[in-house]
């Protein structure tokens, strides 16, 4: 059997780890190192799927905790699966619902069978195993799906993220019996281990010998430094299989994007870029603009005039400020779309910096030119 | 001297007041009868200038009050005007200011010299008279201003809108006084009177008698039935002359557009299919659809089969109602967009029966469709 998701390296970069390639999905092929901006509830906040296109995205992740629980994934399935229930023929790829269930929700009770834990919608009793994930993924019908995982606080003693780690790794191969739909449905196991260099290595040993399409580094982005960031994934990707994708989840500030490339990897996702949009922040070439800020209010210039988005080319500064100010949706449309069409287009120059074997000098460069040194080192 | 506005009758509906026209603005030129969208804030709600032209506006309407108090109309005139503030490059109409400021502020004070009041914002005290809201409108700069006028309640006591009327008349000829821009910009006049016939016709001719380019009907759709509405339009469009359009303020039901088309009104504006996207209620042909119910929540139709606008052709009522549960301003942005293009396209239908002298029996035929009936004469 063919598998659903196949990855091709096109081009390793000279100084780095970084590496060209590109991921053939049933909804279409995209090249790697990319973005994907995230449709939590089968929308990207305030985005249609044509904007998406237009700013070069290949593939968005949803959220199978959100759509489990609203609208269900059994209205998902029959509407045709979550590319035409939401219009959206390129790739998709959804989380377990591992990490909502340990971040949203209330009174979790971890088991080896699985968590139980109350909605944070409705306070209802609920239970997710492995099984029970990958069946709402296969409902679901992403491109990518996601193995159920704990992700614990990166902090955790040894002990407790030694168990964790190796439950993980059972449940992702309970994961792999479970699914359904593998020519369709590519299902990526997570390797997690918190700071430990063993775990993460034996974390990473487990899931390779289980043969994945593909593998996501979970765990990071969830409150340590970028240092330490960077120093897990030192040793956590030279681990995994040079022909499959690695996805560092949850990753969005450009640094740690550049940076995670240098150390292998392939895709990255996060809500950071909506996220700050919604509240009139913006990612500039120039480092982050806070529009809404009273100093923009008669500034015509475009958010980056660096940028050539579609909204850079047609609005200013003090227009998106008013806009945010008297709370406009449209305002906040605009700066998601730029902020959006940022880290995408960033990973476009990234993908230009291998091809041409000079990485580390873009890195210097666009480090120097957003502002990032020693002291900032986790300004977005 | 051009004026900034020209009406050209095109045709007369052989059995109704109704009339195919077209509209020269400075930017660009659109049939009549139309609908306007409504941009208060320089922005209609969630929709994007492009979609606008997707979806066949030629005019928006956007508010002088709102503006005037937040950005400020100086931040509107040193970004170059509306026009290129907000990125659209067709018409726009502003109101003066006055219907706000009876309806929003507090706390007003009408004298002959103009109204003052506190700000609905920030509570600060303001004065608008005739001078200072032509002076606002004119640096907004848009295609076609309206004078200051009062907006009495539709039930006042007759003497109270006699001499409400008769300031606004003579309002109006202070307006047209302080206008600069009358090579750019066409200022229209309001005929008020509420529902007293003798006090129309002598705001109508009192107006009329100024030789305005176009003229507005205000103070209806405020609270009166539809056939009293009706009642009104009768004997006030026969006052009007045939060689300049007539502007219906604040109307956007479709039984009242097709009333007041049949009545010999070409211009129509109101918030109604924004405000009430956002509470998940849209047109359609069969009547109105209240796509937030739970009986949508499997229902993978389009919100209007016989519609072909954007919404309808790509996203279910399904997917419309999860988003609208579950706060996704998109799901917002696909029902605003689904009404405007309905009362746009709407007014294209009546153009064509016009066109074919059959309005009458289009009316008939779309108010059964809709389910209007004697009993039902308030549903939109």
């Amino acid at each position: 059997m063919e598998p659903a998701i196949k990855y091709r390296l096109i081009k390793k970069e000279k100084h780095t780890g970084a590496r060209l390639g590109e991921i053939v999905t049933p909804h279409g092929t995209f090249k790697t190192p990319m973005f994907m901006p995230v449709g939590t509830q089968a929308s990207v906040k305030t985005i249609a799927p044509e904007e998406l296109k237009e700013m070069g995205a290949g593939i968005i992740l949803s959220n199978t905790y959100h759509l489990w629980l609203r609208p269900g994934e059994d209205i998902v399935e029959k509407a045709g699966g979550l590319h035409k229930f939401m219009n959206w023929d390129r790739g998709v790829l959804t989380d377990s619902g591992g990490f909502q269930v340990f971040s949203l929700a209330k009174l979790r009770d971890i088991s080896e069978e699985g968590v139980a834990f109350k909605s944070h919608l409705s306070g209802e009793k609920l239970f997710l195993s492995p099984e029970k994930a990958i069946q709402v993924e296969n409902a679901l019908g992403a491109d990518i799906m996601m193995s159920f995982d704990e992700c614990p606080p990166f902090f955790e003693s040894y002990d407790y993220v030694k168990k964790s780690a190796e439950r993980t790794s059972r449940w992702a191969e309970r994961g792999l019996i479970a699914h359904q739909n593998p020519a369709t449905q590519g299902l990526f196991g997570i390797v997690q281990g918190a700071g430990f260099e063993d775990l993460r290595r034996q974390s990473a040993r487990d899931l390779v010998g289980m043969d994945f399409p593909g593998y996501s580094i979970g765990g990071l982005s969830v409150g340590e430094s970028k240092g330490e960031m960077n120093r897990v994934l030192d040793f956590t990707t030279p681990m995994l299989p040079e022909d499959k994708p690695r996805y560092l989840m949850g990753v969005g500030s450009p640094d740690a994007l550049i940076d995670g490339v240098i150390r292998g990897v392939d895709m990255f996702d996060c809500v950071l870029p909506t996220r700050i949009a919604r509240n009139g922040t913006t990612m500039t070439s120039q480092g982050r603009l806070v529009v809404k800020n009273a100093k923009y209010s008669e500034d015509f210039r475009p958010l980056d005039p660096k940028c050539d988005c579609y909204v850079c080319k047609n609005y200013t500064r003090a227009y998106i400020r008013h806009l945010i100010k008297a709370d406009e949706t449209f305002g906040i449309h605009l700066t998601s779309y730029h902020n959006l069409y940022f880290l995408i287009n960033l990973m476009h120059q990234v993908q230009d910096a291998i091809e041409q074997d000079n990485l580390l000098e873009f890195r210097e460069a666009f480090f120097e030119e957003y502002g990032y040194n020693e002291k900032n080192t986790r300004n977005f």
